[in-house]
């Protein structure tokens, strides 16, 4: 019917246009927010991303790019257990491990933090020699959360043990617990709390030629930009830096193999600016990352 | 791929499966609100109602009828030119035309109510001898509206002119101008004023064996009931009373060839309560009135 | 300038046109809530409800009579002491007994439930037989809240006090203090709580032919009807019921001399229904109960 | 400190006093909402019916009675692991089992109704013969929901399997599937659909003399007077039916030993309705249910 | 009447005291959203600003400079037909032109930034030589959008093809079509994307002495500063940016004989900040752009 | 109870754990909001700031520093007479007066900025010689409010007066009536407006080895950063430069002898991010500035 469009009224990430088959970049929900422990709600996160998404331009003009030109695919939520975080991380592994097997780059949008553990878990397999860039108001170095091991505070951590700490890059970070901070210090890890553009581009420099998976927190920014998320948490940096850190990476050699966006939860933010200041970092990852 | 299902976070009407070729109900939105005098959003309406139909379950324990034996295809939002109604309202015109040549149910959902105007008239081109059942807080029957004859004031008033005042039942009105009043009350038309269920009843005696198209403006209901619509209206019907209505025209012999419900607002509705007693309404529609 | 009316943007409540001089009957807000024990917020319900009212008709169907037939004038909100209750009401029993003296019908608009006490001395210096209407979710008979003499729960013990409980009439209480009840229950005031308008229709037999001032606190609503207002009590009546309260008023015999209906809070209610509801009141307390 | 009280602003429900040994009934919050399928947040429904309790009298005029005539302790919200419901409710178990042990009677306030399951578990070790009263939306009788077994969705099922459906009566449900419908009308429950106070009154003549719990989903209610909830439902019963439900068992025959209100979930509500409408319920279930 | 001064709850904007006649300066609004194509509800911007201007000094400490010093009329809004974008830009060409003729310096109050475009139109009659300084998110470059000429995306285009791209001044753009930034790189035009306060101050010197007619887009602020608009753009300027950028037009020699502010929609804008922000720029404009 | 906590869901502000007795800190409220001038509501911001506390952690990675190592108690709200300022400060400045007595570090949370007043009384009676700092977007030098001398926007006048305005250093000031800003300039008192951190900076140098009670208004963040402030102030500094203002006075060699913050008003920020900034200052206030 040609009055009707899927992309029209934000039932799909403006610009997605090609098959599953036909594309190099697939986009997907994690709808799950059952470990967070202040404000759930980022469970509607994909979605109410995909919704304010019109409001976008398919071209960026930072980038000279345009979404006609990228084959991508906008896949949808999947469908996990509501409350059964482990059921779900099993999910996501192997949804994850599929995307990657098929050739494609995944670009997933959460739900919790939780959710970067199993998709890195996925990009190991794929390429044991991958590198973590990870861009957060918080340490999420946790070993386990009042006794749970799968929490949305833990997933750092869990990836520090995985691939060694040596290749953890965290950017902006200005909350955690002591003990976190002490590891982060400590452990070999790349660590740069508070600021994200300039310890990034100093970095990206000796990160050159290497593959990287790069995970943002949304709660990077301030609350001023990013009041629909989680655990806000004030002193943050401005859209405008984050954008900044993203085109960094565009710029530089590294060869991103995937990426997400997390902790988006549209009930604590009536105007959705959340939703927008995401949307659009997306649609920049996917003219800057993938091809 | 098996994790991601499009009806799973509300991308579509729960329980919507067939193809449009193999369906026989057709649910489409017409998200225009460019001729609302008060409060505009109504073109967020659709896909709220979507977003928020997975809360509902596909089980009618109402009418002991279940989604799954139901072939309905919900075909998304239509692609209407913003700020000009004129041109929406011939590719509204036309789609509905072409829903009833191919024997779809066309199930609508606004936008604002000048939308039924042109379904309406291609309703009439498929069967001349429909009879029109509305429901609406608002007469609707001004010949314009400062000036403007293409009006979300003026649908009913078009409608009388085309198929005869006399084919014409409306319920629950409790605002208008002195003048529509008057035309209401001396022009033949059938009008129940400040009541819904009963009055209703009583009519769908005289309807029965005829086919008729049903028009439901959720402004219907009290503003305690549907917050988020463009001009709330104080000393409405419940919503126990709405669905009443609804089951009393399934339990009749009169034949439904098409319906919306229209005005949906979610701006003005921080909890959605309006897109989901609209989404009740439709799941009991398509149940009750379509096959 | 022709493109300009003061009225269009609810910078007055619709169909003033009046001058102070030509009008029978004087709108006018008193933009007080410095005493409110729980949410305060009603200083923005005057100007809420004028700029909702451009979403009303000027013609109610209920009383069939249309307010271009009324001469009455919208004197916007008075400038009170912000914190200072004593002076407030100077100011407001000096104005108020200007309305009368002047020969007006003053219809005011709250502001919290104190603002009735000193329009009600004015009102007795202009009438010494008049008898009040109460109609309110609260007793409001304390002597004192927390030791204040001038608080939204004191008024209607000082109207008890000033013109006789025997001339009070008070319905739809459903909440106060056991000391409270017990006054209700022995002074011999006319105490109806719980219902509103049948123990109404009652009583007005009996007032026929008096003179009764009458105020409205919006939260006799129940909450859904009324969310928007500082101290909502659950288990209220309908926006339905308190019209047919209105009415039954208008079509006694009793002669109202002022009137009033306060406690609308904006700020709890994001699709200002309570806003609506409250001008739908006015217009038809315009209509029914003055000339 | 005098000038300091806890209760004063909204950390303890409004006349709570008594410490835990000396009190006869505990109020306490079961903030879990890890399980639910559609909208989070009941997590924060104790505390905000807490705070919102300000706005409410300690007297009721319904039932002539004064909290202050009661020894109730309101003990504050369980500590319960984030994302594991197995462990959460192993904790609910426990400490509820020790109210009934200590001779209390345990007021809940969830959270989601998943919640009820544990505290049921407690009551019947205490009293194996206490039947269960449900009031709800939902049927909340499946086996399993989408293949978890401890799921906001299956609580009653559980207690019917536990103290056999004979014993169970529920209230108000207008939503399910359709194998919880088959079930609640074959298995020997007592089951009255879509009506609560009239059902109950006749039910509670049986009921005489026997120890019962009573489980209240708010969602029971039509979202007009709980839009903060997680499964909005429409078509639902009025807060005045709810407060008539509550008196008529406070005046039957029956032994209460425990009861809770569940699903209040604020992120839904900017007005804070739910809150108010459930501050009220649990005062009146303290005065008319406990001693 | 003494106790009421029009300027006290917001009915007209702050410091407003001079009739028509006797003014300098017009304030008015054009409430018009028709065209917009994602989320409507400029049309309640003007007055939103005006009720939340209560809470401006009326002193400017940047300027050192007061409104009681400038004879000022705050003509209220514009009566422009629904959904009509042809004659609504009729009647502001119309009344704008009113302004110039009468002498009067027109600052409007959007409404969509369409409604410049006529206002320029009228403003070339008065001076033809006029140079236009464009402040905004969006290029608005557009020769249509989706079709139609008359949209919030084209003004600027017009405009430029009106006085010649060569007296077009445009900051801060952060979005649009490949088109627009094509044209806006090559046609001519003063083009400065991302930025706003430098560029324009280097611009200013070039432009002393000439005649200039500025328009504020809202947008231009991050969404952090102005969530409450219609196309939300992240990666924006704060608002101590835009306000350096209007003192260095107030500094610079150039004439500034008209300017608007536009596309303020409060209903996205829970905390009114927007509105605050804009009303603080249009006391700046006020003081520092008119005598 | 093990399972209970009473810092566990926000009752008391994250933690507090030593009783009055043995704390060398008190955090308490002051719910006052009767004299506001534009939206009052920060009667609700202590508690709302207690409840959102949960979603910070107890250490400072700036401070390096952690709430373990210090005993503070949280009193809790003092209760105020609603709407009676006089009787209200008296209050106040006892119960300060007794912790000053009590050898406590009073951390006070308003409120409106006029409870610094009674504070300030006791300050100097505790200490003549005490300093005051004063970090706000407002002057608050007026003598009298519309006549009003105990109003929200006098504090700071009267305590230039009480301790001189040579010992009152004010910082971030962007908005008051010219008389005000005059005052400011030429009384002698230190006066750095629209900045905070760098002009601090250099006056701590003189104010080494000096007591001081520094207050900060939450207004002096930008409406981006506070949006739910009763009078938002557009241009104002983020909360990365208050967060290090507040820093540069833990690092100096002043001796801060009490402090507080004020005017933080929940109903005005539906994301609550006001809240959670305050929260953050006041973890680095109690961590920098007390023992």
């Amino acid at each position: 019917m040609d009055a009707f469009d899927p992309a029209y009224t934000g039932k799909v990430f403006i610009g997605s246009s090609a098959s599953y088959e036909d594309s190099s970049v697939v986009l997907y929900g994690m709808p799950m927010d059952w470990t967070v422990s202040f404000r759930p709600g980022s469970r509607f996160g994909p979605n109410r991303i995909r919704e304010t998404s019109i409001g976008l331009e398919e071209y960026s003009p930072y980038l000279d790019k345009h979404l006609e030109n990228y084959s991508y695919h906008d896949a949808g939520d999947m469908m996990l257990p509501f409350g059964n975080p482990a059921k779900s991380i099993e999910i996501i592994k192997e949804t994850a491990g599929r995307f990657f097997a098929d050739g494609k780059f995944p670009l997933g949008i959460g739900g919790e933090h939780l959710v970067t553990w199993p998709v890195m878990q996925a990009a190991c397999v794929h390429d044991p020699s991958v590198a973590f860039i990870h861009i957060d108001a918080h340490t999420d170095l946790r070993e386990d959360y009042e006794g749970e091991p799968l929490s949305h505070a833990t997933p750092v951590r869990k990836i520090c043990e995985k691939i060694g700490p040596e290749n953890v890059y965290s950017y902006g970070v200005r909350s955690g617990e002591k003990e976190e901070f002490d590891y982060a210090r400590t452990s070999g890890m790349h660590f740069s709390p508070f600021e994200v553009a300039e310890p990034l581009k100093r970095d990206l420099q000796e990160l050159q030629g290497r593959s990287v998976y790069v995970s943002i927190d949304i709660d990077v920014l301030d609350p001023a930009h990013a009041p629909g998320t989680g655990t806000a948490e004030a002193g943050g940096i401005t859209s405008k830096e984050l954008l900044e850190a993203i085109h960094a990476i565009a710029a530089s050699g590294v060869h991103v193999v995937g990426a997400d966006i997390v902790e988006i939860s549209p009930p604590y933010d009536s105007g959705d600016q959340t939703a927008i200041v995401a949307g659009k970092c997306i649609r920049e990852m996917l003219l800057g990352w993938t091809k």
